[in-house]
């Protein structure tokens, strides 16, 4: 039935490229809480955040009203070339766990960046073009957001500065090779170019650093040098913004064959991707147009939703940048070893972290074994090696599914597999060796960490 | 005028899948040469052949004479996951070029094995499934080769052997990984595992292998184990046969726009890529209907059809396969360092060999420091990180349309875009760090090779 309707994967055709994002916010009845300014506790406003985003980022940051956002057309021909992304049915992965669930999945791999940061950076990168500024600094951990940020800066002839957290640096040669091929300098974090950077390399010395400690030298660069701005992969409500392209397609995809989702799974470091690909459902549900269960997916060993503590913490390690509301395991929370570089951040985006709040949305931890089993089985039969962040989402895509088996419900299941795992072998080989650890962060070091929170609250 | 007309990715529906490999070989006047056997000088027949081959695809093959082959629907079902494949038209590499010509390019990377291997593996692992065999062995050097056959295996639920190259299973874990990943056993070669591969290790203590000495092992292994097949991913006649899916959907893609390459470019090594992007073009030129460019690219380190010469020789190097008649360097030719390892075969697809020999297509050969600035230009413009051996292809197309710069021709230049870069960053970071060489046989080391040919011709 179905089998014979539905393709494999669904594509909009490019002139079905949303012309605007959707901002979640405007329908949000209780909206994000705003930036505060640390030393003062009050309220930042687009000239306090000027000198670090470019103005019409920090517009979209701080807009809570305007529901569509055009989006410009230099823009969509950059989208162009890598998008409407597929929206698959996994008949595949169906039929190997003999499930009477429909899953469906949004994938963003397709471009070389490898994953969905791409949809964000091109348009920071648009945006920084468009004031005349020279380039942009930013931070990569796994290092799918810098590659993306090189990406467009390459495109757009702007200089393009990432610091990169020094272990994924010396692990990751690949990775960093691509970024220069992209033509942007690469700098191992913590490095001696930023006082914050020699500060931490100072208090620890030998540290391989952290994502946190990236954004601060990132931070710190930007403010001693004219005509750059920073850049940022997750976390910040202008990215869920553009990230609103994943769900918008992925929606009208579905629409195509009136298929509406059951549930809908995304994994969750900051939220860029699961914000985005939640965000038109999520409007919906806020306007009681329809129910949709919405499920994020955190690592166990970096779970700030579903054990951090709602408050207000800086962003970063060396507590240079703004105050945000949000779930939080503390900025000085250092996820145990975890081969999921982009779900390792100890906060999340205000936005997604307000959902959670009003109780819009679900949230469960994996363990990372149990998550490159559910890996294994999706590349083996679906035939795409998926990125370790994605395969958190499939893991909990796989459980729900076997759990409509038992109870024998033709439920429609949705994920986001927001990248493929080419860079990630090490991680691929560990689970191959068996040699593959879950550690899990005890209560004391939740609570030690937390206890640093700044105190304004 | 076309930029509106004229989508960034043509992108065919499921539907429009072909139905039918074509078999170019049932238009070609002169045929290619039969194998032969290296003993006897004897044409090979069916049953000679399927102790290497499983049956069906031996008859694939022998078939000079049916144009159609019709494509089993479980094959055309695996293709769905990841085809029809986009053909591009490279606005953005045209417009860094300044250029009057269109350039498309087909783009076979989007999958995990990261090129077109995937075309023929999924083909081969189905005839062995369907004849009831336990599994197939195979040789990798660059990988893609290896990876597409385990993905392949994998769905099947066939066992895969995998001789990898030594040098490669060295330098490039992450390649290994995918293939276990997939659940097949990687062994690097020469190894203890068989006959030859002793037998090559004694006499060259401490060799890194080749190509043709995999292919050797990989033979030798399925001719002492029942329920096992051989599997090659290129230089075959039924290869070229099942990659035909890659003109034939690029034909119909450019068909929907009314446009017509003047110009079709693809690298070749040992032929599967260049043969199936030609296949349908080259059929309409055989037939008279319409004339096309036709050019093959080869590194100027392996240049077997600029330099070579057209006799029957082996395909492997420890000479236990069958002769075929091609353009050929000679068996023992071991071409010198070269980061497309795609592109080390000695020989070349005897259907090609035939239709170079026949004047039906030209060749050209290029400096891999010339394919790497051709390489990350289109990565800069178009945004997909290339593998060494497409930007082969890369490089003959810029070429092509900077001389209709001069010219101010308005040709229409198509060439195949084969895969993906992301386990290629040593020669990108060689590259990007100016240590990069060109070394290019001189006459006498493809003289001395080519004295060892076999004597039969």
């Amino acid at each position: 039935m179905a089998h014979t309707e539905i393709p494999y994967k669904i594509y909009l055709s490019e002139n079905e490229i949303p012309r605007y994002w959707y901002n979640v916010r405007a329908d949000m009845k209780n909206k994000p809480a705003p930036l505060l300014n640390p030393q003062t506790g009050e309220k930042l406003k687009q000239q306090d955040l000027e000198h670090i985003f470019c103005s019409e980022l920090v517009k979209q940051e701080l807009d809570n009203d305007t529901p569509q956002v055009e989006i410009p057309q230099e823009i969509r021909d950059f989208y162009k070339m890598y998008r409407p992304s597929p929206t698959v049915r996994a008949y595949c992965l169906e039929k190997a766990l003999d499930t009477p669930a429909h899953i469906y999945y949004k994938f963003e791999g397709n471009n070389t960046s490898g994953s969905h940061k791409l949809n964000s950076a091109i348009a920071q990168a648009f945006y920084a073009k468009k004031q005349g500024l020279k380039g942009l600094a930013t931070e990569t951990g796994a290092g799918q957001w810098g590659t993306a940020l090189s990406m467009s800066c390459a495109y757009l002839g702007l200089d393009c500065r990432v610091y990169m957290v020094k272990v994924s640096y010396e692990q990751k040669p690949a990775r960093k090779e691509v970024m220069r091929t992209y033509g942007a300098t690469v700098i191992p974090s913590p490095s001696n170019t930023t006082e914050i950077g020699i500060k931490i390399n100072k208090e620890h010395p030998g540290t391989t650093g952290s994502l946190g400690c990236a954004i601060s030298e990132a931070v710190d660069f930007v403010s001693h040098h004219d005509g750059y701005r920073y850049a940022l992969g997750s976390v910040l409500n202008q990215v869920m913004l553009h990230q609103s392209i994943i769900g918008l397609e992925a929606k009208s995809a579905l629409d195509k064959y009136s298929v509406v989702p059951d549930v809908i799974i995304g994994c969750a470091g900051g939220g860029s991707n699961l914000g985005g690909l939640i965000a038109p459902f999520m409007g919906e549900k806020i306007r009681g147009e329809k129910d949709y269960r919405i499920i994020a997916v955190e690592p166990a060993s970096c779970p700030s939703f579903t054990r951090g503590v709602y408050a207000y913490d800086f962003c970063d390690t060396g507590r240079v940048c703004p105050l945000a509301k949000m779930y939080t395991l503390g900025s000085q929370f250092i996820p145990s070893a975890n081969h999921a570089g982009g779900l390792r951040f100890h906060g999340m985006s205000p936005v997604l972290s307000q959902l959670y709040h009003d109780g819009l949305m679900e949230a469960v931890s994996v363990e990372q074994t149990k998550v490159f089993e559910a890996a294994e089985l999706f590349c083996r039969t679906e035939g795409i090696l998926p990125a370790p962040e994605s395969s958190h989402a499939i893991r909990c895509a796989i459980d729900e599914a076997l759990k409509c088996k038992e109870t024998g419900e033709e439920k429609n299941i949705l994920f986001g597999l927001t990248g493929t795992g080419y860079f990630d072998l090490t991680a691929y080989q560990k689970f191959n060796d068996g040699e593959m650890n879950d550690i899990i962060p005890t209560d004391e070091d939740i609570a030690r960490s937390v206890a640093l929170l700044p105190k304004v609250q």
